[in-house]
């Protein structure tokens, strides 16, 4: 059996649900000490971080990535045990199998091969892994990010483990993403009679002409590297059941993916503005869980994109679209930084899985990506 | 005391909460019995009705009530207990008080001293009584109806004793009421990530530029009896609470009132189109709660009104504006129908009361329009 196949069977056994580690880490730190590594373990409430590295020089190659798994959902809808690694049809499967067990131990196996062949390479490899991605995201790669910050530590190129590939291993690594910004918006009007409308202020009927105003705006059309901003509303909740009453109030949630045309603070206020000329009363409170960041084609996607085509044959493409990913925070401290791993199909779906013939090749995208910046 | 003060006391007293009558049916016909009444027991299911006449010859003119209230609401918050009529500051308060007891009983009242006077009087007095309008009113009026109506039974004149009246006693009789019809809007979309709006289909977006327009719509400018045709939402979900989710479905509750400019069949009309336009994949379910009614001013109106100007000096005016009636189903029977009863400020709320002074000109109102149409 591959000792990356093996490993990846190790992580998966261990039940590691967001925010526990279950283990997870110091299996990976065993093999780090093992080549070398200095290992600077960073807790932070129930959260395991730790940040690894050997050598003392530049470049700095970082690989980031998590333990922790999103929960199994109902065990007995799984062919088989989510925390029982199982390779049936070809494919490993188990909660983690792709996001992103399978890549910690790509990257594990691949400095072990590299670090033998070059025990003098140039440069530093570091790991910057935490057990806090998936949940709140509090405790994790944002605190070691910040220590990293406080004490002068610069990242020259990071590569995220996350499963970016889509149809075929190897077709896409992802050069950023984009910003994510939530609004919780009420609108209040006046509640009364049914019969008596003229005593009464519908905040619905106030709240829909502003609502298909923002619906219908094109924030922008994308760039290079993005594509255009979306908004999108989650919810809207008005009324109590009550056919008879006017509700007071309408609440509504909703979010924007964005690209770099914008910031938060451009689409407050393109928000507010429509709100505003629509003459509503109002409350809105806002959350930015993440600017969007890119990593221009460089060095590093040069490096990743012909060691996959060596590796595999495929032409990678670059992306920027998709969720979040911890590389919001690194990309702070991170010069170039993408995130590259195995197909996301299955992803914090019922049997997860991940094919058993792209386990090996990951670790040698991985192995020549390393032996392409730091030899 | 007063006779209709005490009767009105003694129906407060039966705690007859909508659908059930406790008895205050009972009293009504022993009183209409002594006066030489025929009493038809209607019961359909768990409701009480009647119907009682007296005479055989034309015109017909008939009392129409309802001995069901509303429920208390918190009894603690209450300054006296619903059901124990109490009077304070010269208002006779508890559950019914004004809609409909003090009515029931100064009709009782009325036609009593009326009999006296007149043991011969022209034409026919009919009541009709039921126990279910505050509630589903399925097995109320609309039931007696149909038997009267089946057997080829009309009304000349008929007057519901529902407490019309607004700022001060005597101010507002209703001779019509606007329409009630209900939808149940569906809108369909497309459920997906947030993060990939291009494979989802919002159907928040899709429902609010249509919702837009149909809140900006003049549906008409009413005409001389009837304010123009109001739409008004009541209810508007979408969205489970994830804020990461676009959902599926956005489902929207609401209601026309509506004037004689209009029938349910040209709204339901303009509704479809409107929505067709904005091509939206939907389900409607309606729901017509009764067609807007109207009696001109007439022989009725004009006994009424100068009843009330008699016993009060007030001008009262014609008004078709609040909530439906048990009107909508009488008048299918009816050639004349309006209502009119005590102010109705505190109905339907916590200390419901009536004011003591308006007791017996009430009965005194009911009775001089018996002479009036009757002699
Ligand atoms: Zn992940
Ligand atoms: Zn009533």
């Amino acid at each position: 059996m591959s000792s990356t196949l093996e490993l990846t069977q190790q992580l998966i056994q261990l039940d590691s649900i967001t925010p526990r580690d279950e283990g997870c880490q110091e299996l990976m730190i065993a093999r780090l000490e093992d080549m070398g590594f200095t290992i600077e373990r960073m807790p932070f409430g129930d959260v395991s971080n730790f940040w690894a590295h050997r050598g003392h020089e530049g470049p700095l190659l970082c690989f980031a990535g998590h333990t922790d798994v999103v929960p199994t959902g109902p065990v007995e809808q799984w062919q088989s045990h989510p925390f029982q690694p199982t390779i049936r049809n070809g494919h490993l499967f188990g909660r983690g199998a792709a996001d992103m067990k399978a890549s910690l131990a790509a990257f594990i196996t691949a400095t072990e091969r590299f670090v033998a062949a070059k025990p003098h390479h140039a440069g530093t490899i570091a790991f910057l892994i935490t057990s806090d991605e998936e949940g709140v995201a509090t405790d994790g790669s944002v605190r070691v990010v910040d220590a990293l910050e406080a004490r002068g530590q610069h990242i020259d190129y990071c590569i995220v483990g996350e499963p970016t590939s889509d149809q075929r291993f190897g077709d896409t690594i992802k050069n950023g993403r984009r910003g994510s910004l939530s609004g919780q918006l009420i609108v209040h009007g006046i509640q009364g009679h049914i019969a008596y409308p003229q005593l009464a202020k519908n905040p619905i009927h106030l709240a829909a002409p502003a609502l298909a105003e923002l619906a219908a705006e094109v924030w922008d059309h994308g760039n290079d590297y993005f594509p255009p901003t979306s908004w999108q509303v989650s919810n809207i909740h008005a009324g109590t059941g009550a056919t008879n009453v006017i509700p007071g109030h309408c609440d509504i949630k909703f979010n924007f993916r964005f690209s770099t045309e914008h910031t938060a603070e451009t689409l407050k206020d393109r928000v507010h503005q429509i709100l505003d000329r629509h003459g509503l009363a109002y409350e809105l409170h806002w959350q930015l869980s993440g600017n969007p960041f890119i990593t221009q084609p460089g060095a590093l996607t040069d490096a990743i994109g012909s060691a996959i085509h060596e590796v595999t044959g495929v032409e990678t493409a670059l992306s920027t679209t998709g969720g979040t990913s911890d590389g919001r925070f690194i990309k702070r401290i991170a010069r170039e930084l993408v995130e590259f791993g195995p197909i996301n199909a299955s992803i914090h779906k019922l049997n997860e899985c991940v094919s058993v013939d792209d386990i090996e090749p990951l670790a040698k995208v991985y192995e020549k990506t390393l032996h392409k910046l730091l030899s």
